[in-house]
């Protein structure tokens, strides 16, 4: 079986818990809109991996599905108010909910699927003081993806981002949602203190490692593979690692020209291709695989301390699609 | 010493905490966003609730801010999304968040908001049993005021609007924050269930006649009173009590009039003045005030049980002003 079908049993059944929980709700627009873009699918990999760190230090998975519900609909609230902000079109090929729905539906959806979130949270079946633990982490989770979409933002603006302002940024606004997911899993499952310990450090590393590979499939994959418009990141001027890498490592007049287009809203088609060839030229692009490799490396190396088992295979399977996955 | 003297002593005792809590944070823009509006002041309705229904069955006040801080910063949080939706421009006479901020900006504010308010929830001192009942109740509070916005939002493109709709509405978006900050403050004072009940019956009752008279307001005082732009609601087409009253009474010309201008964004200052006229002269706006006022009586009424201390009276001097306030 490869990495896709052992993980669909899992995102099956996670997905039928979801709708279960999800119902419909009055008013029915604001609830459409709501649930438009968790009920369409999605690679589920925030709930896949609360699931496998749960089952990773214990065994059986239905104590964590109220979890994996919560860290899915954070995802998802995420998703509905960034697509807002970035002004894109397109999500898991649907229409965006702001697209769908209008502007101010779509900042009440996103309201109310972080308030799903929290409502998921209530029905997890731990002890008080471990629930405590869980939603402090919550908590802190979500404070840190909006400083995170911030930092984002407002990079956009500027000329110069250093490396370790960029690695800072996506820490915030997706390792740590991807961290918490495995780490919450892994506390459920009443993993031991070096358990939870390697688990969290999994999810942060493969969520830096998804992150940049994120990054570079935008830039490089069709409209229609990604569901997400292309070119979009090099027009709004996004500081994704290979960016960073050519901005700081340019010359002449590579440089200039770079510096006119990258975040010129009226790009061409073709200025935006001679941006991504570039890129090519520089070598940012091979630099942000590799970077993206070393975080794939180190996400596995933090499972080291666990014991070979069906979990532990598919978790190392996942942090090589981290990096090798085409959409 | 009148309302304002006795409620003043506490609203800065929650000023400094709420200073206290909500410190500054990186990135600083984010953080000078989302403190624009709680730290501009305000009339801290909702935690002077929460401290006042914890007096009213207890005695110090300390334990229950981190509560109504909780409170005051989901109304903060509304107020930001909404000024986005209603694309107000003005809030508690300073620029809303997002003609300051940009709406980006003001979108992440809100959500960061927000969280913050789940994080000062984490700090109540209760026991874990009363903390999930208090958890329950404020995600099931900030749904209904998701659904009593979007439901106010889609009254305004439908013509017909019943009274029990409206009230539903305002039942969701304004009074169950009321009803949950004094029910909360009850609760973590260790009231009886009878005073719980009561107190959650004032402040629902409260948040009515609070919501009911605002109307009125925003369509009556000038715009340097009450720090909103006059007539927005006019043009709007928004669905206050006054409009649903006048809109299912009016009749002959005078509908015709009303449903030309009521909902027309392009409406001069000449046509809302008109508009507003006739409310009068359909006797809407006396019908409105006669509600709220039955509303506020309601209030007061739920007090009886209350043994007679100078919290009681704060509170029914508060019903009172509920309907009297000029702003």
């Amino acid at each position: 079986m490869d990495l896709e079908q052992r993980l669909d049993k899992r995102i099956d059944f996670f997905n039928r818990e979801l709708k279960r929980f999800f119902k419909n709700g009055s008013p029915k627009i604001l609830y459409d809109a709501a649930r438009h873009l968790p009920l369409a699918g999605g690679k589920r990999l925030r709930p896949s991996l609360s699931m496998l760190s749960y089952e990773a230090v214990n065994g059986e998975v239905e104590k964590v599905i109220p979890f994996a519900v919560a860290v899915e609909l954070i995802h998802n609230f995420t998703l509905v108010h960034d697509d807002i902000m970035d002004k894109s079109k397109l999500r898991r090929n649907l229409s965006a909910v702001h697209i769908r729905y209008g502007e101010p539906t779509a900042i009440m959806a996103g309201d109310l699927l972080f308030a799903k979130a929290f409502e998921a949270m209530q029905n997890i079946p731990v002890d008080p003081s471990v629930f405590k633990e869980l939603y402090f982490g919550f908590v802190k989770c979500v404070e840190e993806i909006c400083e995170g979409q911030q930092l984002d933002m407002e990079f956009e603006k500027r000329r110069n981002v250093t490396e370790k302002e960029y690695l800072e940024m996506i820490l915030k606004k997706t390792a740590s949602l991807f961290r918490y997911s495995a780490e919450g899993g892994a506390v459920i499952g009443g993993g031991t203190r070096d358990e939870v310990k390697a688990l969290k450090k999994y999810g942060e590393s493969l969520g830096l490692a998804f992150q940049i590979h994120d990054d570079y499939l935008d830039m490089s994959s069709d409209e229609k593979i990604l569901g997400k418009d292309i070119g979009n990141d090099i027009r709004n001027g996004k500081k994704t690692l290979i960016a960073v890498h050519s901005l700081n490592n340019a010359t002449g007049k590579d440089k200039e020209f770079l510096e006119e287009i990258f975040g010129n809203e009226n790009a061409s088609e073709e200025d935006v291709k001679s941006v991504f060839k570039l890129f090519n030229k520089i070598k940012s692009i091979e630099y942000a695989e590799k970077t993206a490799l070393k975080y794939s490396n180190e996400a596995k190396r933090a499972l080291n301390i666990l014991e070979p088992t069906d979990t532990k295979e598919i978790l190392i399977d996942l942090a090589d699609y981290s990096v090798n996955r085409e959409k």
